[in-house]
């Protein structure tokens, strides 16, 4: 296989993700330039600062004029106005890739701003994160060994498609291709309801008078619960508002799983209750102890 | 101040809670003897192996005949049987205490079946676990800058208290005082109901016929999310039902938390989202991050 050389990578969000990516691919050397794009400057100059990029841009339609790859690495609400803002400056072999949360709106969104470069977007996900954001939280390993899920559709050409997944290879993760619908249904179970668990568990404890007394005598049971509940609540607002009919559907799910859970409590059922604490207990042994190395 | 030793110390229920605190009293040479009693030959001989334990009994009234201190870090749901089992056979100074993660239930059933011993009776919760059991869970550095909360009743001895407190402290654990009825409502919400939380999220996705699928594309964020899904069924579930009526009280509010996330993501508020999710980064920044070594 021809090794993987991409000539200028534009990073337009350079936070976790897109800075992560730029450092993965740089460590590869796969990318001979990166050129990052970001609301604040404070963040670029500490994402040039980390050599996650090598220059930053003012303006996303001049930087993408000669530009191989695009990542999209924002919160997804901002996507509409940035594919708007470099549709009619990308060149004809550019890639356009993301890295949003859920795809189907990304994808509605490419379809209806990218126009004629629509072919060469590549809808992706990176599950991989921590609960911490912007440029100072990226690390090239990020991706190492985490899933990789990207959408393609119809019109993509396979030559995007192939060159988006290289790209991931680098950065050393598996690419996992999905339709765009499973991957919204699956990610809402998986990543999207534990976070609104998570922001919901610790405003029940921060909202009570004794607030201080509480996190003061929990445990590290409730930090781990927690831990997610510090991801970016713009970033996270976003993906619930985009992804909502299939959260929706998977929080109505877990309400009727806590009331199960309720009933047994209330009656005072300590076998239900051993029964449902074990039939857990099994599942995360055989899919997530075993999973990680 | 004395050192602190205690000649015999006996185990019943010799897991990661009384395991531990075996181990970090003999590494403290705070203790002589240590001997164990359980229900399983297999996890005693381990507590051996592991010189959390000097000796095996099979008799638990025989075993505490000679008792300084005993521990009962069984699930909540056995002390009855166990307190009836030994109480007339404490002699007159030993010092009973308990690793429950209930109080009032444990306070009630002590009154009731210890008698005359309940003043020497010290009720007691090591804020501190993993989600493992059994004895080669234990470790002794367990309660190191851990919270062990004491809830002595009217009846208590100052010098039993005094006793229990030393022993804790000499595990590297700092001891609080609670009121018990405080002690319960404050666990249910800081412990018992993440447990559910977590319990229920992980059988959500394990009951679906693609749960391979879900489970193989999480991430870290739920597999810490549901780390405390691993926890003792057997202990959980007695520790539901001990507390119901607390749990039961959070269990509510907690619903009405997601009901008030349910509300913003139907009606796509992605400003109301970003407020809540806001807060509960800034409460969790403000007492859980900043708490840990």
């Amino acid at each position: 296989m021809v090794k993987l050389k991409i000539g200028k990578l534009v990073v337009i969000g350079v936070g976790l993700i897109g800075g992560s990516f730029a450092l993965a691919l740089k460590r590869a050397r796969a990318v001979s330039h990166v050129t990052g794009i970001g609301r604040t400057r404070r963040n670029l100059a500490a994402a040039l600062k980390l050599k996650a990029i090598d220059e930053i841009a003012n303006d996303a339609a001049g930087a993408v004029r000669d530009a191989d790859l695009v990542m999209l690495a924002t919160p997804v609400g901002q996507m509409p106005a940035i594919m708007s803002a470099i549709a009619a400056h990308l060149p004809a072999h550019a890639v356009i890739t993301d890295g949003g949360s859920t795809k189907r709106d990304v994808i509605a969104c490419a379809r209806r701003f990218l126009g004629g470069h629509f072919p060469r977007f590549v809808p992706g996900h990176p599950v991989a994160g921590t609960e911490k954001s912007g440029a100072t939280a990226a690390f090239p390993e990020l991706f190492r060994d985490r899933n990789v899920i990207l959408t393609p559709q119809p019109e993509t050409a396979a030559s995007a498609t192939r060159l988006v997944r290289r790209a991931w290879e680098a950065c050393g993760a598996r690419v996992v291709r999905l339709d765009a619908e499973a991957h919204d249904t699956i990610l809402a179970a998986v990543s999207h309801l534990p976070h609104v668990v998570a922001y919901a568990l610790v405003n029940l404890l921060a909202r009570r008078s004794n607030a201080a007394q509480l996190f003061g005598l929990s445990a590290g049971g409730l930090r781990d619960t927690v831990r997610i509940a510090g991801s970016s609540p713009e970033m996270w607002a976003d993906i619930c508002v985009a992804n909502r009919d299939a959260l929706l559907a998977v929080l109505e799910d877990y309400e009727n799983e806590l009331e199960q859970m309720r009933a047994a409590i209330d009656s005072a059922d300590a076998a239900e209750l051993r029964r449902m604490f074990a039939q857990a207990r099994r599942a995360r042994e055989k899919w997530l102890v075993r999973q990680r190395p």
